[in-house]
């Protein structure tokens, strides 16, 4: 049954692909300035178009021309906030989704309170983050050290149970999709979970990762307006491209040359590399 | 007639090469942070010396030891206006050559007013854009479709000889070189006009590319200080390159690994690639 | 004697690696947009964990979670230096080691009065830039061209002696540990002072080769505690790194190829690797 249903995760994830390369959808960034230009390069790479602005005297104008909103809270800053959320009000009256990637939540209350901020004011589509993250938007007390995954997603079960019918909540707390990325990654609207173990531990050895994969999700709900399968696909991508970037790598080549062999990957992605790399689960 | 053109602009080229290798022209950025590595590391390929400093407490002095300046309005920021217009004059009263990137003019009203304030203030040595935002620029109404190019110079008789037309008709009235990039580039100062026909599709799929092409521009102008043919050696060494590194992809290689060989191309740039490949005409 | 050195430094750096490997020190970073993203990659790459956050309403409870503070100023910017200022302070007070680079001190006033400004408000315990840096620093009027080395260690023996004596005075005077960078690397904390010959000159035409030497070291000092080891092995790395990823670049590589592979080479740097490359000597 699981074959069954990742086939079918696969096949859809080709035709998102698919609509991607063919709508090239804007992608309107407000985003930080350590990944910027990799979440810009990834998502040219997938066929999809970004553009990043942050001034509040143009983000309102920007945003209504894009597709999908990404809003990265990286190195987070009082001048772009305002901007952050005028922007996301904006695509909310326009019903242009709004992804949000929640860098660092946890780390300083100032970061939490901005993260929880954002999620009360504009209503979100896509929330992805790892563990630490997004228990901190939850109001969940955690040890964050620095803005990495502290902690990964156990496949012991009662720690898997428990982290599910968390996200489960979260998701339908926030009425939104949540994206939790860790070792296995967890995905759910609420009532659909399902899990990818696609990637490789190498992945958290390259700054902004995670910032791609959001960027990824902002391309694909950008083309198909489906933010579940949006989220799916766009993590799916991140750990599949990832897993063909490790394998070509010779036995001299590190994290310098697996980024490249990333963006390489994505630019060529194809739906045999889907099929062949794709390892989604339903549970 | 074209050949005997072509050779000699392919000459004068490898000559402002040899110029930008030899005198490390110093280049002061003002601009944005999704491209300003990718910018600094074309600037230190072709031999010159970049500097990006953009605080208003410092721009007057940064700007004075430099030979260009570029400024970008990628990542617009009304902190940064400011600076923007005091360096560039200063840069006008040291006669030192300005070069703008309207990146996005006609994207928001904001940005379009910003762009035309700058041509107003300011001495503009070069502008630099696509055909959009040199449109954006002179005031015509344009659609663009965040920061991407949206019109392409077509071959076609009519509609190229109307953007000749429009080409000089700008440069004559800010008395400055004009670069169009597309998939044709026009560079004139109103009364030359030069074709290239350089580059490759896929630079499109690259963050910065035109911003690279500002920069080299910078590089050039900053060691000859004859704005035409900087601009004419600032886009064919861009698109010379691309060319290049597009020719060394394998087969498994995209855009990842194509931004890599252009900064390896330009860095061995030569007398041989610019006369090999330089495809430039005069019309 | 200088062969028995260079083994023991060595023997030293490498623990001091296997020490940021196991520990993976939180390295926080308020630095600049050109080079933040090689600066987060490297500062993996060696196996720490940098975090980059510059807000005024954050810096303190960040960095009190940090291993080591990096100060850089490429970029400066009146907005982050209060940051720099209140977080170094609480690094201070937390006995956190700062790391300086005053990128382009010298280059005009302002630079250089807030590269003093931060030498003197906050306990420093190293600073890493080349000599007009290092210079502009201490009060020397220097001439500098943009943010570039415009002076190199020369091995002429008197010369050498100035700096040598020029560098202890620094260190002593101000109680830190100064690294003065260039075609020859000078360590010293006042007393003891050491030579790094390690690199090659295409370093200089990458951006931010000079950045992420001082992140290097703030991995190291992060993970040990030994400011004066820290700067040693944070320099000799970079060098090393550089003169491997040098060494196996093709005809065709240049500088972009180069950088990827630094990141490679310093991903799987071994003690084999530092005991056949490093030239560390006494003096």
């Amino acid at each position: 049954m699981e074959v069954d249903f990742e086939l079918e995760a696969c096949y859809k994830i080709s035709r998102a692909l698919q609509s991607v390369r063919k709508l090239k959808p804007v992608v309107h960034h407000i985003t930080n300035y350590v990944t910027a230009n990799d979440c810009a390069n990834i998502t040219l790479a997938i066929g999809a178009s970004p553009v990043m602005a942050d001034d509040i005297c143009e983000v309102r104008d920007m945003v209504s021309h894009a597709n999908s909103l990404v809003i990265n809270l990286g190195t987070l800053d009082s001048r772009t906030v305002e901007s952050m959320i005028e922007a996301g009000k904006r695509a909310n009256e326009l019903n242009i989704p709004v992804i949000l990637d929640p860098v660092g939540a946890g780390a300083t209350p100032y970061r939490t309170k901005i993260a929880r901020e954002i999620m009360n004011e504009i209503k979100i589509a896509v929330v992805r983050g790892n563990l630490s993250e997004i228990k901190a938007l939850y109001g969940i007390d955690i040890q964050t050290k620095g803005v990495d995954s502290s902690e990964n997603i156990s496949m012991d079960e009662d720690v898997y149970s428990n982290i599910k019918s968390f996200a489960r909540d979260f998701a339908n707390t926030f009425h939104t999709v949540v994206a939790i990325t860790g070792k296995i990654d967890i995905i759910t609207d609420g009532r659909r979970v399902k899990l990818i173990k696609n990637g490789h531990e190498i992945l958290s050895r390259i700054t902004g990762t995670g910032c791609m994969s959001t960027s990824l999700i902002g391309s694909y709900v950008g083309a198909e307006n489906d933010d579940f399968y949006g989220a799916l696909a766009g993590v799916a991508t991140m750990g599949i491209a990832g897993e063909i970037g490790y394998n070509r790598l010779d036995k001299d080549e590190g994290t310098g040359s697996l980024k490249v062999k990333i963006l390489d990957a994505i630019y060529h992605l194809s739906e045999e590399d889907i099929l062949k790399w794709g390892k989604i689960y339903e549970v």
